[in-house]
C-alpha cells in the first residue's frame, strides 16, 4: 500500500519520499461525527473525547475504531554534550534506567501496565554516545538515518495507537538546541530544569546550547541537518517511529518535551508530518508549553508531569480509551428511546 | 469507629454531628511523601501523580494505597424549576436517561467500564420533582435530609473510592441557583448553556434564579437552608454520600458544576468537610472553574466535558489509578541499582 520509507540512502531520498504520506480519511471522520451527534448525551458534551473519537476514525479509516494493541516505545540514547557537565545525573543512568524498564520497574512501566499499552525499551549504542554538539555534529547522516530506521523498524504494524517516549540522560539539552534550532528565540527561552538542573547547571545548559548554535549557524533551516548537528540517537529514532506509524495509519501520542522536540524536526519539514500525533500532555518542562504552541497541538493532559520516558503518552492512552469506549459503547437516542431537545 | 451521620431529626443535629470528622493522616501520608523520593524518577516528576498518591495515602491510612474497588455513584431527581422553560429537554429525559443508565446505554456506563467503577443509580422519586423554587422552598428540611441519607446509604463502605455524578433535566439552573446563593454574584455570573441553552432559555434561567434568590434571600448564609431553598434531591444525596464517604475514610472524586455545586454546600458549613474530595475535571460549563476557585480544587483534567453524570469523574478515576500504579509498584533507586543525582 505505502512506499516503505527506510532503508534511505540519503537525507534528499527520504524527503523525497515524504511527499505522499497516508492522509487523514474524512469520509469515515465524518461518519464517527454523525455517530458522535446522535448519542445520548447534548451534542459536543463529551469535549475533547468527542475530537478524539473522530481523529482516530479518521486515521483508522473506521467509524467505530478499536485500540486492541497499544505499543509503548521508548528509545534510550546517549550524548556526547553531557561532557559540558549539563545534568546532575551520571551519564550511566541511562543503561541503568534501561535495565529498570527491562525489569519492570520503571514509572512508564507501571502506566503502561495501568492504561493497557505494551512497553518496548530500545537502547541505542548506549557505549557509543553522540558527539558532544560543541565541537561537531552529533551525528552523521549516515548515523541519523540508521537510528532513524531503527526507530521505523520497531514500530508494529498491528498496533492501534503508538505511545512515543525517551530516556537520555544530557536530553533536554539535546531538545532545547533543536527547538532554538528550529523555532529561533534563545537558548534562554527553551532550556529548562529537566531531571532537576540547579543555576549552575542551567548555566552550563544554556552555554552549550548557544555555543552548538553558533558552531552550526550553517544547518539552520535544514530539518534534518538540524537533527543531525544537534542528536541524538533516540530523537533520530522517534522521528522514524512516527513516520513508520504514519505510513500504516498508525495514531501517535507524543510525550513530554524531549519527545515533542524530537517530533518538530518533522513538521519543519513542511508536509504535515505530525497530522497523526496528539500531544499526550503539556510538560511542566517550561519550554513544552511553546514548543505544543508552535505546532498547534493542544495537550489531553496538563499534570505537571516532567519525567519523559513516555509517562505521559501512557497516562494519555487511558483518555483516548475513554473517548473510544464512549463513542462505540453509547447507545443512541433512538436506540434508547430518549426524548431529544 | 465513627458515629453514623443518618437519619438525622433535624439540620441542626446533623451540623452538631459534623465538628468531629475523620481528618487526613498526616503519618501516612508522609511515608508516602518519602517513597514518593526514593522512586526511580527525579524527586516531583510524577507531578499531580505524586500529590494524588500521597493524597489517598491520607485517607487510605496506607503508605501504598490501593483501589481495588471504586464506586460510581450517579443520583437523579426532578425539579419543578422546570416549569419555567429553563432546559430545552422535556423532563421526562430524566427517567428515559436513568433507564439508559440501567441498559448501560450511557456515556457514564462506558467510561465507568473503561476506568474499572462499578456505576450504581439512584433515581430520588423522579414523579415527584421538588418544587419549583421560584414559588417557595424546593424542599423541607426532613426532604433534604431524607435524600442525605438515601445518597450517604448508598456508599458501598468496602469501596476505597467513590464517584459522583447526578442527572436531572433542569439541574444547571438549580446548581447556579445554590452557587449563587452561597458564594454571591449575580445568577449571570454563574449560569451556564447546561445542555444547550439558547438565548431564550437561558434568559429564562436567569431570571428563575434572580426570582428564587429574591423569595429566598433570608436563608443566605445558611448553607442547609440554601439547599432546601433550592434542592433538588440528588444534590442532598450527593452531599449525604460526601459526608458518608468521609466518616469512612472513602476519597470522591466530584464530577462536573452539578455535582460541584452540591458540594459546595457542604464546604459552606466551615468544617472542611470537602477535605476528602478531589476536582476530577472542570468542566465547560463556564461557572465550574469559579466554583473550583472559590473551593480551592485544582482539577485534574479539563477535557471540554460537560455532560455530567460523572462522567468526568469515571475518566479521572484512571488518572488516581495510574497515580497509585506508579507509586506502588516503581522499584526504588536502591532495589534497581541506578544512580541518583
Amino acid at each position: 500500500m505505502s512506499t516503505p520509507l527506510f532503508p534511505a540512502a540519503s537525507f534528499a531520498a527520504l524527503r523525497a519520499r515524504l511527499a505522499a504520506l497516508p492522509v487523514f480519511d474524512e469520509n469515515a471522520a465524518a461518519l464517527a461525527a454523525a455517530r458522535q451527534g446522535q448519542l445520548t448525551k447534548p451534542p459536543g458534551s463529551l469535549g475533547r473525547l468527542e475530537d478524539v473519537a473522530v481523529f482516530m476514525a479518521g486515521w483508522r479509516q473506521a467509524e467505530r475504531p478499536r485500540v486492541e494493541t497499544a505499543q509503548a516505545l521508548v528509545f534510550a540514547g546517549n550524548h556526547g554534550v553531557c561532557a559540558q557537565g549539563v545534568n546532575p545525573y551520571p551519564q550511566e543512568v541511562t543503561a541503568q534506567m534501561v535495565a529498570n524498564f527491562q525489569a519492570g520497574g520503571a514509572a512508564v512501566n507501571q502506566l503502561c501496565r495501568a492504561s493497557g499499552a505494551v512497553l518496548q525499551v530500545v537502547a541505542l549504542e548506549l557505549d557509543r554516545p553522540t558527539q558532544d554538539f560543541t565541537q561537531g555534529a552529533a551525528m552523521s547522516e549516515a548515523e541519523v538515518l540508521a537510528a532513524m530506521a531503527q526507530g521505523a523498524a520497531a514500530v508494529n504494524a498491528q498496533a492501534d495507537i503508538l505511545l512515543l517516549g525517551e530516556m537520555g540522560i544530557g536530553n533536554s539539552t539535546v531538545a532545547a538546541a533543536l527547538a532554538t534550532a528550529l523555532f529561533g528565540g534563545t537558548a534562554a527561552d527553551w532550556a529548562g530544569p529537566g531531571t532537576g538542573a540547579d543555576e549552575a547547571v542551567m548555566a552550563r545548559k544554556i552555554t552549550a546550547i548557544e555555543a552548538g548554535l553558533a558552531r552550526h549557524a550553517v544547518v539552520r533551516g535544514d530539518a534534518l541537518a538540524v537533527l543531525a548537528a544537534f542528536g541524538g540517537r533516540e530523537q533520530a529514532a522517534i522521528c522514524g517511529a512516527i513516520l513508520a506509524a504514519r505510513m500504516q495509519r498508525i495514531p501517535v501520542l507524543l510525550d513530554g518535551f524531549i519527545c515533542t522536540a524530537a517530533a518538530a524536526v518533522l513538521e519543519a519539514l513542511g508536509v504535515g508530518a505530525l497530522a497523526h500525533c496528539l500531544a499526550a500532555h503539556v510538560s511542566a518542562e517550561p519550554g513544552h508549553a511553546r514548543l505544543l504552541e508552535k505546532l498547534g497541538k493542544i495537550p489531553l493532559l496538563a499534570l505537571g508531569m516532567r519525567l519523559g520516558e513516555g509517562s505521559g503518552a501512557a497516562v494519555a492512552l487511558g483518555v483516548v480509551r475513554a473517548a473510544l469506549e464512549a463513542h462505540n459503547g453509547m447507545s443512541t437516542f433512538a436506540e434508547a428511546g430518549v426524548s431529544g431537545a
